[in-house]
């Protein structure tokens, strides 16, 4: 298999270098990428030293690494696009047409994306992971006037981890229930969810699946029995449509793809972080 | 001001179209951006759909809107094209020169990026944030073996956010321990820190942003007095320095930034999901 190695480097995070680069990579499947980040280049001095870095890589790889960047400033940029590389630089090659279809000049500033950009939207983002800690695992169920989505579902069912990154990516208030034997049995929604159904997302897995991930965490119990992950999972989607609830099996689905598919189908405005 | 109404378009989540395209759009201060997200355009009937909603905004704007788009697939990429628009598709624009830079074709493969494709590297990521919750706040000193990195700082100085960032996008196992005005008044580092001193990364803050950040959890209280702010601080920061340990200041630093610079210092691999 080819090997090549990959640069993301930028004046800052190197978050959109990396998130860009990477969905490029994946469509290249026949070659091995060995990844390096080079964030918060902004003198001169660094992005020399980020040049030599990658001449190095060139020489003692003898093939022409890949570096995929988002400069602001075209100087430094210039000293990257100087070292012996396959240059990607996103901002260059989208600013500039984006200047003529929106009519104006770019400010060439730094520090912009991924940065303390605006401090209220910052706070709302810190007050909703606060939020998901404060309204996990139903805990506390007295703030749901306050929440975006309730997420729903049995024990380990990606619960915890959609509402961490609803909060901290996308500023929404999410809170979590899990569903108990007891309410399972009833088949009947707890009082504090009914008076908020308008709200309530179920998410729901494979019980093989699930037995695996309880396995890990309490090994040969009952709770991490197949039989009780068969029950639970059977009851639950019983009570999710029952209450005719929108759900979503997660076990093939990555956060993003949860989170992006709950936003949509509870028309929830997104802002990404 | 200026008014554009901008889509963010995909066949998958969309998260790397709008971080870009959210990044290039920081640099246009003068407009006033009105943002559309619209995912999982992945059949035709879907991308007809978001044809006519790009054309309608057109007929009542008068002026046409931005799309951003990462299509893998050129037929439904061609539908959005053909709306009222002007349309930037970052795999269009680069998939074809990083084919010819790799010596290999791209596979047009959806789902790749932002979606489930290695459960165990998956499997990586919910157990880093499983870590980080179950190890935040000092609540539990008995993992700290198997931390990659151990937040320190007075309390609300931003070290739960950070180790929730670190985990979700990087499947970092980050600690965190909140300095009590015990370990301040001693000026010396708990039994627990001092046997990982080399994980030890501290988070500071200015304390009047500190004193408005406590002000609204605890009101009026001996916790949220500036006074007692100024005093944690000034400790947690002489604290820091004598163990010379690392620490950077939170005040008007991003999540992202903090997380960046954390890893970079620290050596840490990094490997954005």
């Amino acid at each position: 298999m080819d090997r090549r190695t990959i640069f993301f480097v930028s004046d800052q995070t190197g978050i959109t270098a990396e998130t860009l680069g990477q969905s490029l990579l994946t469509q290249f499947n026949g070659v091995d990428f060995k990844r390096v980040v080079l964030p918060f280049l902004n003198t001169h001095e660094k992005a020399e030293e980020a040049k030599e870095q990658i001449n190095r890589c060139f020489q003692s790889e003898g093939v022409k690494p890949v570096v995929f960047c988002t400069f602001t400033d075209d100087e430094i940029r210039d000293v990257i696009k100087g070292s012996d590389c396959a240059c990607f630089d996103f901002f260059e090659t989208f600013i500039s047409p984006l200047e003529k279809v929106l009519g104006q000049s770019s400010s060439h500033a730094t520090g912009q994306s991924h940065g303390m950009v605006d401090v209220s939207t910052y706070n709302t983002r810190i007050d909703a992971v606060n939020f998901a800690l404060k309204n996990d695992d139903g805990a506390d169920v007295s703030h749901y006037d306050d929440a975006d989505i309730i997420l729903v579902g049995v024990s380990r069912s990606g619960k915890t981890p959609t509402c961490l990154y609803l909060a901290l990516q996308f500023g929404i208030n999410a809170a979590n229930y899990p569903l108990t034997e007891e309410d399972l049995d009833l088949l009947v929604l707890p009082p504090a969810l009914k008076k908020h159904k308008k709200k309530l997302y179920g998410l729901t897995i494979d019980p093989n699946h699930l037995q695996r991930i309880r396995q890990e965490r309490r090994p040969d119990s009952r709770y991490s029995s197949l039989r009780q992950c068969v029950k639970e999972v059977d009851m639950a989607e019983d009570l999710l449509q029952l209450n005719q609830l929108p759900f979503l099996n997660t076990t093939t689905v990555s956060i993003e793809e949860i989170s992006t598919t709950i936003l949509q189908e509870a028309g929830l405005q997104r802002h990404l972080y």
